[in-house]
């Protein structure tokens, strides 16, 4: 599917983004900030992963061997792969169906939240991805074999991607940090949330599944990115 | 333990925090509004548990059973009991060593972080503790015998415990939500804890293990309390 040249239907957060501007528009009403917004706030609860290198892949799947797509992810050509790993951590405990996202990248990385590291008895330092040195590692094995990584196991710091055009329209740049509150029973302001900016970015935020567990995030709840 | 004449030793936050307050007194300097509170903010996170009456606790452990406290919490005469008891949700999943929390209570109450619900297959509500009308059920085992809940498993809404001296301090009462602004590397605002006042409470901030966890809360974060 990556490297396809037809273009996939917008996302339903793009379409009701388009939508409610118009109508705002045809209503002649008062538009508010967020509808004037070059894209949507969506706010995405990654699940533990990893991503890995072709090299990886074969290692743990067999030489020649080319992850498959199973679901795309909201960013452009980003997928959850149909191949999952066994993750062996310091003290033999594992988890298993640790789902790899695609497309390779050129370093092993595994994205955990809290209470995996816990369960996993290891101490996992809050970091943004890409920026591993001195982190731990583990052990990964597949169908084909195991793979030892002497570091790469992170806790991802909450953050938000963006394009160019929503760093203009926030008032931000790539390195900064945001707020991102999210309404609700259980009402939360993230306030350290990473911006990372690039012109394949959509504007996305990712928090980890203890994140949304603890602010109850659900579809269509209310969110707002907010400058510091 | 409970019950008991003789005063157990300050907690080592109210001994900190009367130090604290001298140390500006001796020194000299302006003193932070924190300090000058009348107690310590403590934070604490509270894993899954529940409140049983002594009916309930007959039931499960036999009759004439009395809780024996295993460890005294921060609220004067509440302690973690040596019993545990067996949860049984509505498919057949299981979380064993549920702790029960004493003294006994009139009402039966099961507390869990959404994380323990989405394991066992349950839709649990936020509510206050006490405010249990409507909420799932489950079934509790023991060592002398079972016991049905019509309702009673929630997700504790965060909240903190407080003195009317605390209240009058902060500017609020009881009913009314408060933030709370937990600092380090995932930075994060509880924007709704509830607040409870009686002449039986120390300031305390309950949070559950997600939230715990997805804050990265750590013995000595440093937190405010703040009115909204």
């Amino acid at each position: 599917m990556a490297g396809m040249s037809a273009s996939p239907l917008p996302h339903r957060a793009e379409i009701e983004h388009a939508v409610r501007r118009l109508l705002y528009q045809r209503l002649n009403q008062p538009v508010p900030k967020a509808v004037l917004a070059p894209r949507p706030l969506v706010v995405n609860v990654s699940a533990r992963h990893c991503h890995l290198t072709q090299a990886a892949v074969e290692t743990l799947f067999g030489k020649g061997h080319k992850l498959r797509p199973m679901k795309m992810l909201y960013q452009e050509g980003q997928y959850a792969a149909q191949e999952c790993v066994t993750l062996i951590g310091p003290r033999s405990r594992v988890i298993s169906n640790l789902r790899i996202l695609g497309p390779c990248r050129d370093l092993n990385q595994v994205e955990l939240a809290f209470t995996d590291a816990i369960s996993l008895g290891f101490e996992v330092p809050v970091r943004s991805s890409g920026n591993i040195a001195g982190t731990p590692g583990c052990m990964l094995m597949g169908p084909a074999g195991f793979l030892e990584l002497n570091e790469g196991v992170i806790r991802a710091a909450p953050h938000v991607h963006m394009h160019p055009d929503d760093a203009v329209f926030y008032g931000v740049k790539a390195g900064d940090y945001m707020r991102l509150r999210v309404h609700g029973d259980c009402g939360m302001t993230f306030d350290r949330v990473f911006v990372r900016v690039s012109k394949d970015f959509k504007l996305e935020v990712h928090i980890d599944t203890d994140e949304g567990n603890a602010c109850g995030l659900a579809p269509g709840a209310a969110c707002e990115l907010l400058r510091i």
